[in-house]
């Protein structure tokens, strides 16, 4: 009998890597926080033993959901205003708020409760993009979820930085701190083509590449966008970055809803990556991202919630079932993004993405115990004959009742370990009073 | 002290009647079954005394949930072929099923699994399209859920009837059965004008003026269906329905993709009613409903599920969120379909469809106590700035914890009351194993 740490049994271990794959009745064994076996339960039974044994077998095990774009404090301003057309929204109701309120204990605070919202859901790696990142990635590291936290550059003041050289130098002592960190990645995350300047862009360019850490921007997120931009530079934001040197496989371009084809190539040619955020997509009117022509091309689609104030929630799940069901309307064709590939981009994609496909994104021996499990015994996942299929189209957040990251247990039973549920709470309830006032 | 059999205190109350109306601490009694009063929550304890009080100070009590288009016993074929072209779908996988298994015990039982789904989710009332309406309409009645129990037509041989004689000889049994019943109505339900002769739809024309009953019908659900009819009959399907006298007021025409400018407005020149499917009409990428154009005209569009072969879950909730993101996707407007507008097309306008608003679909003096609380304490909703959005963009499932139906509750603290939940999954259990063999 081989001794590990922790030994899952689960209904249905579902690894997305081989893609579609669904082993009954297996478990996982797991040791110093990585997977170190996937294999039948009644050989796990024979041949291991563990200090923490869970039987689950009503639940698929699947690998941690990765949110490959988020504003994680914005949660603190979810709901605050809906139904607004774009500029109105922006300008006039979630800009003022963020410029009132915008502080290291909002960033900190509002951090808890997306993940304390994203753990609930089964996502154990967030990709950020937010002032105040170095209390975003405090708040992640203290609670136990893995994340890659933006360094943001954008050319206005804020709270966080006065100007370039303050955002760089910020920047830079962020990346410093939590290099060769266990959870804690960062990747610089240059606002957008529109809001950032040609030299900031091309120092961003330079230091990812010294850094060797990606780069998270938002591209081509509406019409609009694309035209203001194509008057003022006679070109693309896209080909302009590309000019620059930006676009490479280290790139994340986050929407991506105005494409052309000349774009997809040199999308494809370059290796980068699209995070593509349906709901916030559809919610905010920007537009489709043409997801099925990406995937026929084999470019790197990978997926996000976007932040709980354009969205509202951070739910994984949800944003698989948006995004399978809205290829298809959008191609015309029921067969298009499958609920296998959908299950990869809310996976795999991102940790190719992020650069990190060698520690999570698949359940895999020597990857990190990144495991989320979902009751599939729920009736609206009845009767079940497909645990993939109706874990994209049938079910929801709820379900989830386990998540480990690292092979530490974070969601026990619903329960979250690595937080004080009734204290959050309590600090929601201040900064609402106080924002809506 | 005026004593009723139940009074709710909850922390909002959104009666719906007037739209987007939201009541902070309010409390709704009960007498017999109908709401009695809704008033300010410290006027309720004053002036009530009640033999069940709850007291839900973190729930929003809203009117139950209106499923105006299901094919409920279809839950047990949920997740049996998915992410295959249309007609691959329906002729090699779900119509060979049907013919196989479809029998009184299928529809009972299935028929049980969607009910069971439908309260946890908040669900009060659904108007369904199924072979065995007998069976429907008695688990209906059994589990204490409002139904509209379509009386099926079709021109092809079933289980349930071998011709066209036999369907109308079995729907006016029915008819005759529940009329004057508490819970049970009935409709006519022609499959579809392709799937229905002209006599037949006739004759459903006379019946339902003689019996004052709705016809539920799908209806130019796609573009090959309509090109198909307009080369067959030289007109529209919708153009037929209305030379057969069938487009009226108590027409809920179901799907409704494919409408042009003139189709549009016969619609509202006759007062018939849409009922909108997205979740469904993406998955089988049937085309968009155009929603929007459709409320601008003033015409009434209620909300349903579609069977849960094709969407895959029965649940309102997540059917609303999805109705509001792609109406302002499809138009370009991130204003259309405001969260109010999506909670009426969810409640009072299924019930002004079905012809049934003078008992249910807003919480009125007077109307049936047909109630749902939501827990929107769940961080998924917090911050709560705006309870009527947020449970529109935020809330899921799982946040349902009571229903009411005329006053009795059918699920409390997420306990299904009126069921054996362990037999239900034994029921279920053993179909899954049969049919998946």
């Amino acid at each position: 009998m081989r001794q590990v740490d922790t030994l899952i049994f689960a209904g249905w271990v579902i690894p997305v890597e081989p893609e579609g794959l669904v082993l009954e009745q297996h478990a996982v064994a797991v040791q110093n926080g990585q997977i170190v076996d996937i294999l039948p339960a009644d050989q796990a039974a024979q041949q291991f033993s563990a200090q923490n044994t869970h039987h689950l077998p009503h639940h698929a095990l699947i690998p941690g959901l990765i949110n490959a774009h988020t504003h994680a404090a914005m949660t603190l301003l979810r709901g605050f205003a809906d139904d607004l057309p774009l500029m109105e929204w922006l300008q006039n109701h979630i800009w003022p708020a963020e410029q009132k309120w915008v502080s290291p204990e909002f960033v900190a605070d509002g951090t808890r409760l997306a993940i304390a919202e994203m753990l609930q859901s089964g996502i154990t790696y967030f990709n950020d993009m937010y002032f105040f990142p170095d209390q975003t990635a405090n708040v992640a590291a203290e609670m136990g979820i893995r994340s890659c936290i933006g360094l943001i550059i954008i050319d206005f003041p804020s709270a966080w930085a006065k100007d370039s050289s303050e955002y760089f130098k910020k920047a830079e002592k962020i990346y410093q701190h939590y290099q060769g960190h266990n959870l804690v990645r960062t990747a610089f995350a240059p606002h957008a083509p529109y809001s950032v300047c040609e030299e900031s862009l091309k120092e961003v360019v330079k230091r990812a590449e010294i850094n060797q850490i990606p780069i998270h921007i938002h591209l081509h997120e509406t019409a609009f966008e694309v035209q203001q931009y194509f008057e003022k530079h006679q070109m693309s934001p896209l080909d302009h970055l590309d000019q620059l040197g930006m676009v490479s496989e280290k790139l994340l371009a986050v929407h991506a809803t105005q494409l052309t084809q000349q774009n997809q190539e040199l999308i494809k040619k370059r290796n980068a990556n699209i995070i593509h955020c349906p709901e916030s997509n559809l919610k905010l009117a920007s537009g489709f991202c043409p997801v099925n022509e990406l995937l026929n091309l084999e470019i790197n689609v990978a997926l996000g919630t976007d932040g709980a104030a354009s969205n509202d929630d951070l739910d994984m799940l949800g944003e698989m079932k948006t995004a399978a069901l809205l290829a298809k309307g959008v191609s015309g064709n029921p067969a298009a993004l499958p609920a296998a590939k959908t299950l990869t981009m809310a996976t795999l994609n991102g940790a190719k993405a992020l650069q990190i496909q060698d520690v999570t994104g698949s359940l895999k021996i020597g990857k990190s115990a990144d495991l989320v499990a979902v009751d599939m015994q729920h009736f609206a996942t009845q009767p079940l004959y497909n645990p993939l299929t109706q874990l994209v189209y049938s079910s929801s957040r709820g379900q989830v009742t386990d998540v480990w990251v690292a092979g530490k247990q974070l969601l026990k039973s619903r329960i979250l370990t690595s937080l004080d549920v009734l204290e959050l709470q309590d600090k929601i309830n201040h900064w609402a009073a106080k924002i809506a006032s």
